[in-house]
C-alpha cells in the first residue's frame, strides 16, 4: 500500500483509465511536483482526463514526472488551456472543490454525493469535470461563478486546508468507490485450503471435550454445559479453516500425550 | 481547499482532536517528511493518537514539522515503540493495512467498513488502531499477524501504490465520514437574502409571460401552454433567491423599456 521514496523514478505503469470518467482541471497550478501527485492520485482511482489552466511554470514541467509514481499515462494525455472559460467549454456539468464559504447561490454537494450524482450525469450522456484552484489561494470567484455546483469535503472544521493532491485524492476515491463493488466484508484465506464445514468443527469440539472430561476440566457436572457452550463460542468465533482444526487436533492430542508420558 | 508551498513553515494549528478515536501506528517510517504529513492528514480528520514503531532515522525529527501543516498537536503527542507488538499492547482491536495479498486466513474489510466498525468498538469501549507498514515494502507478516483484520482500499487494481500519508488520509477520511452528519445535498445561499418562494416566482412567471404575450412570443395560440410550462420549468431549476427574482424582474422591464424607447 506504500511507497514514498522520491528520490526513485518508478516505471512508466501499464494501467489504463476509465473512458467514461470526470475531467479533473487544475486551474494555475504552481509546482510541477503537484501536478505529479495528482496525476498518481487520479491513476489510483482510474482518472486520465487532466487539463491545467495556464500552469505557472508552463507545460510540460519535468518535476511532475517523479511524484507520478509511474502515471505518466496520465501526464502524457495533459491538455493545456489559457483560461477557465476554455477549460470547462465541452462540459456540461462543472464542479468547484471549496472549503471557503462562498457569497452565492449555489448547490453544495460533499464529494461523495457528487461522485454518484456524477455516475449519473455520465449515464444521461453528459460530460462532467471537477476544477481545483491554485494551490494557495484556491480558486477564484469567477472561476466559481462557471461551475454548477460546489463541492465541499467534510473534515475537521478547524484543520481543514487540503494540499493539491490530496484533494484531488479525495475527489477521484469517492469516484473510483462510487462504482466499485468490493465487498465492505469478507473472508481472505489460503490458496490450498478452505474454511472448516461444520462437521469437521464439532468433530475438533468433541475430541476436545472428551479430553477435558478425562482429564476433570469440565466440572462441577452442573457447570459443565455452560463450559461447553463457552469453548464452542470461542472456537466458532475463530473462522478456522480445516487446515487449522487438522492442527488444533494436533496440538490436544499432542498436549494429551506429553501429560500422559510423564 | 488546498496549500501545499513546502517552503513555508505554517503557525501551529489550535485544532483540537477527537478524544474516542482510533490509534494510528506508523512500523518504521523512513522519512520524516512522510510522518509529517500523516500528522496533518490525521488532524484534517481530528485523529491525535500517533504511534511510531521503531522508527528509521529516531524521533523527534524536524522534517516532520513543515510536512504537518501545523499539525504540531499531533507530532508533540507521538509514543515510540521498539516494537509492533508493545505498540498495540493496549488496544482491542487491530487493523492492518494492506494491498498484498497474504497467504493467512484473515477478515479483510474495505476502509469503509472498517471506519464504520471502529465506530462500534469504540461505543462497545473497545480501543481500535490501525497499523501501516514502512513505505518501502509495507508490513512484514509478523506485523500482520498481530492483526485481528486487514483493510484494503479499492483502488484501480493496476495501480493501486499509495504513499504512506496518503493511506493514512484515506483511512482518517472514512474515519472522519463515519461520523459525520453534513447533508449529502445542500444549498448555500448569500447571507441577506432567502430562497424565493413560490408566490415571488408566480408573479415573475406571469410577469414574464404577459411581456411575451405583448411582443408576440408566444405564438402559435395552441403552442402557448407548452412553451409557458417549459420557460416556468427552466426558471424552477434556478432556485433562484428572492433578490435575484426581483433582480430578473428589473432585466425584464430593463429589456422592455429599451423596446419600447426604439
Amino acid at each position: 500500500m506504500s511507497d514514498s521514496d522520491k528520490t526513485r523514478r518508478q516505471p512508466k505503469s501499464n494501467a489504463t483509465v476509465a473512458k467514461n470518467a470526470p475531467t479533473i482541471i487544475l486551474i494555475n497550478p504552481q509546482l510541477g511536483e503537484n501536478i505529479g501527485m495528482a496525476a498518481r492520485a487520479m491513476l489510483n482511482n482510474s482518472l486520465g482526463y487532466l487539463r491545467l489552466v495556464a500552469p505557472v511554470h508552463g507545460w510540460p514541467n519535468e518535476h511532475a514526472i517523479k511524484p507520478s509514481a509511474g502515471a505518466e499515462v496520465v501526464l502524457d494525455a495533459v491538455q493545456v488551456f489559457a483560461d477557465t472559460k476554455h477549460a470547462v467549454a465541452d462540459l456540461s456539468h462543472v464542479y468547484a472543490t471549496t472549503a471557503r464559504n462562498r457569497d452565492m447561490t449555489k448547490r453544495v454537494l460533499t464529494a461523495r454525493a457528487a461522485a454518484s450524482e456524477m455516475r449519473g450525469v455520465i449515464e444521461a450522456g453528459g460530460k462532467p469535470g471537477v476544477i481545483f484552484g491554485r494551490e494557495s489561494w484556491g480558486l477564484s470567484n469567477d472561476d466559481v461563478a462557471l461551475a454548477d455546483t460546489l463541492v465541499t469535503i467534510p473534515l475537521n472544521p478547524a484543520f481543514s486546508s487540503l494540499n493539491l493532491a490530496q484533494a484531488v485524492l479525495l475527489m477521484g476515491y469517492e469516484w473510483f468507490q462510487s462504482g466499485d463493488e468490493t465487498e465492505g466484508v469478507d473472508v481472505r484465506i489460503p490458496k490450498n485450503t478452505r474454511l472448516a464445514n461444520k462437521d469437521e468443527l464439532v468433530n475438533l469440539f468433541e475430541h476436545l471435550e472428551k479430553e477435558l472430561d478425562n482429564c476433570g476440566f469440565l466440572r462441577p457436572p452442573e457447570k459443565r454445559p455452560t463450559m461447553v457452550n463457552n469453548i464452542r463460542n470461542m472456537f466458532q468465533r475463530a473462522n478456522m479453516t480445516e487446515q487449522e482444526v487438522r492442527t488444533f487436533r494436533g496440538i490436544i492430542s499432542g498436549l494429551v500425550r506429553r501429560h500422559e508420558r510423564k
